[in-house]
């Protein structure tokens, strides 16, 4: 199946630099693509710190139960990535494949299987093929460098059709480190958590409960704020490393602490970035759809009004088909269950209100919204006219080619 | 837009018994649509018991309201349903559009604007010109008469494909009574509750309260349990008259009366026939699913566990490419929140078992699962190993056809 690249896709890419401490290398392991890398490493120095946030479904993959079980003790020293096939309900199997997998690569780096971290995606319920990794799992620990981003964010890629990484820099005390991340989409998008696969790098030297406290907060508005179908991955995982090889920072333990403010900035925008660039890639997208509630009675109501609208297929059929059907989201706000009052409803669709007062808003000219709606980004706001509450989700239309693309995916 | 019959509606349609003290009449008044009926009159006698069932939106449409206000009284002279608009979000000429049309329906037959019941379906955001039923209204009830039940459901109908309608008798004593019903879909249909509009008749001499506990217990695994996008109507009604007409047929004030037995059973199939009719025609619908999940802690688990895969994108596209995508069913089983063990999960497809324990099963071929895949209707059976809890849903699979319809459907 040929699939273009998204319209939505960054028209930039933007250039990663090193991150000390951090090495990479891919393979092309054929675990389910031909001509393709399939297997992402990434090593760390010794003294790296790990935090994650994981799926919540009740029946996660292998590898999220390998990491979780992992993540207390706060220490890794690689991580290992496949495409293709997502090692989730693979039963007992799974449960070996991640162990084999963990000690071929403990064995070729030198440190404890409980150091790797590992993540796989693709086909569920297919066994995962550990051993294809023996093959190629020593060559990539000696390739492993500072610079192959991009490759690696390909090598992670399965229906998305672009690859996603960010990067951006901050000050802890005197120091400048650095924060790089890299996702990958694109369907199955949906919190909480909202990725499949996303790895956020740094040389800033925090430590793993400080790093903790931060991803977990730092997901709310960025990953956890983006819904591709409603549907949840088996096999969502987001980890961050901190290696604090960073030249004369200090060494954070708190998240608290105050030296971490802009650090914190820069981690949610690389957070923020990678979120967006996992919906401009939803499955089929046409369009980059902003939903934003205001007037709401708290922020959580908001949140779920946003999500309400964000996963109603009626909507997002609408605005793929480029109709202000501004009917069909007073419809989502009114199932989403939240304290709303249809005669107060507002809506504006790319800064043209359509709706004031429990009724079509009578200055609204057709024409005009029609052209708006060409737009590939569609900005969509409802005010309640409530309380105080506001928050804001990403999501995309609803295409033909999802169902193309979702009808013809194991065939 | 022409869009062909569903290839899942019924093979053959009832021959509809009349049903003593309830006259039907059809006009086309113009709402919207050229050269098609788009209002039923449904006339009934002094002393008819009504009850309804009605969306749990929080933004309701008008007739919606106007319905709910008037319940307590449990009684009607009459029903008036148009298509084309479902004066939704109309604001105060909503509510006023509502007292118009009661007002002359009342006038035309000699009763109370309170006794008139109100439904509406179609485009919801637009004013509804209830002028326009001033010109219809007498003819209508000068013509009303017993027969013409299929051209009452062709009246109401909106993207439906195919008119929905069935009837039952039963005896109440040495009586037999007769139910008739008529449905509308055929999107926005999610519990609860779970279709758009439906109506049922009968002679039966059953009071209001008596009805409306009938009515209550009888949505639960019939119209609840079908969900065709997980979007809820703004409008979603469902209403029961029981004119009282049939001669000799005790009165029935309790719905726990002994003598109810048959009736609540043929009552409650009529429900059945038009929510799975309601199914068969869901928007774009290629295939029936049924979804049946058991050994969930309990039956309530074991309907959300249901309702998630039945409304999971991922599983419908696979159903829809013919794909026995067991992985999905997992994923949907897993983001439903409710207690299950992946590893004791057991799937299968038309009766063939393609999962487990935690696995792929084994003994499956995947040539015969896909043999059965091609069938159109599907049944789907997810085992959780946990409890006594069963249930039941029925949904259909998603297509490039629901999209068209959607985006397309204003324009």
């Amino acid at each position: 199946m040929a699939v273009a690249v998204s319209p939505l896709a960054p028209k930039s890419v933007p250039a990663m630099p090193p991150i000390p401490g951090v090495r990479l290398a891919t393979a092309a392991a054929g675990i389910k693509y031909a001509n393709r890398t399939d297997v992402l490493l990434a090593l760390f120095a010794p003294g790296t710190a790990v935090a994650g946030v994981f799926t919540k479904s009740k029946c996660p993959s292998a590898p999220v139960e390998w990491c979780r079980a992992n993540l207390k003790r706060g220490k890794a020293r690689a991580l290992v990535v496949n495409s293709g096939n997502a090692n989730a309900f693979t039963g007992k199997t799974g449960r070996l494949a991640c162990q084999f997998t963990a000690k071929i690569a403990a064995s070729a780096i030198g440190c404890q299987p409980a150091d790797i971290y590992l993540a796989s995606t693709g086909v569920i319920g297919e066994p995962l093929n550990a051993k294809a990794f023996d093959g190629v799992m020593e060559g990539m620990v000696v390739a492993a460098h500072e610079a192959p981003w991009l490759d690696a964010a390909k090598a992670i890629m399965t229906t998305d059709t672009f690859p996603k990484i960010s990067t951006a820099t901050a000050k802890i005390g005197k120091s400048t480190v650095t924060i790089n991340g890299m996702a990958k989409g694109a369907g199955m998008i949906a919190p909480d958590m909202a990725t499949m696969l996303s790895f956020i790098f740094t040389d800033a030297p925090i430590g793993a409960r400080a790093l903790q406290t931060l991803l977990s907060q730092g997901v709310t508005d960025t990953f956890n704020a983006v819904t591709i179908d409603g549907d949840t991955s088996t096999s969502d995982t987001l980890l961050a490393f901190a290696s604090g090889a960073a030249l004369d920072a200090p060494r954070i333990v708190k998240a608290s602490d105050p030296r971490l403010k802009k650090f914190r900035a820069a981690f949610n925008s690389v957070l923020a970035d990678l979120a967006e660039q996992v919906a401009r890639d939803g499955e089929g997208a046409r369009k980059l759809v902003e939903i934003k509630v205001e007037g709401a009675v708290s922020k959580s109501s908001a949140r779920r009004i946003a999500m309400s609208i964000a996963n109603s297929p009626l909507v997002k059929t609408a605005i793929a088909g480029e109709d202000a059907n501004w009917g069909r989201v007073v419809m989502a706000v009114g199932k989403a269950g939240e304290p709303a009052d249809r005669d107060r409803l507002s809506i504006w669709f790319n800064g043209i209100r359509v709706a004031h007062k429990g009724a079509r808003d009578p200055a609204y000219d057709e024409d005009v919204v029609s052209q708006a709606m060409k737009s590939p980004t569609i900005a969509l706001k409802v005010a309640l006219g409530l309380g105080r509450g506001a928050d804001r989700v990403l999501t995309c239309d609803l295409t033909k080619e999802y169902i193309a693309i979702n009808g013809d995916y194991r065939s």
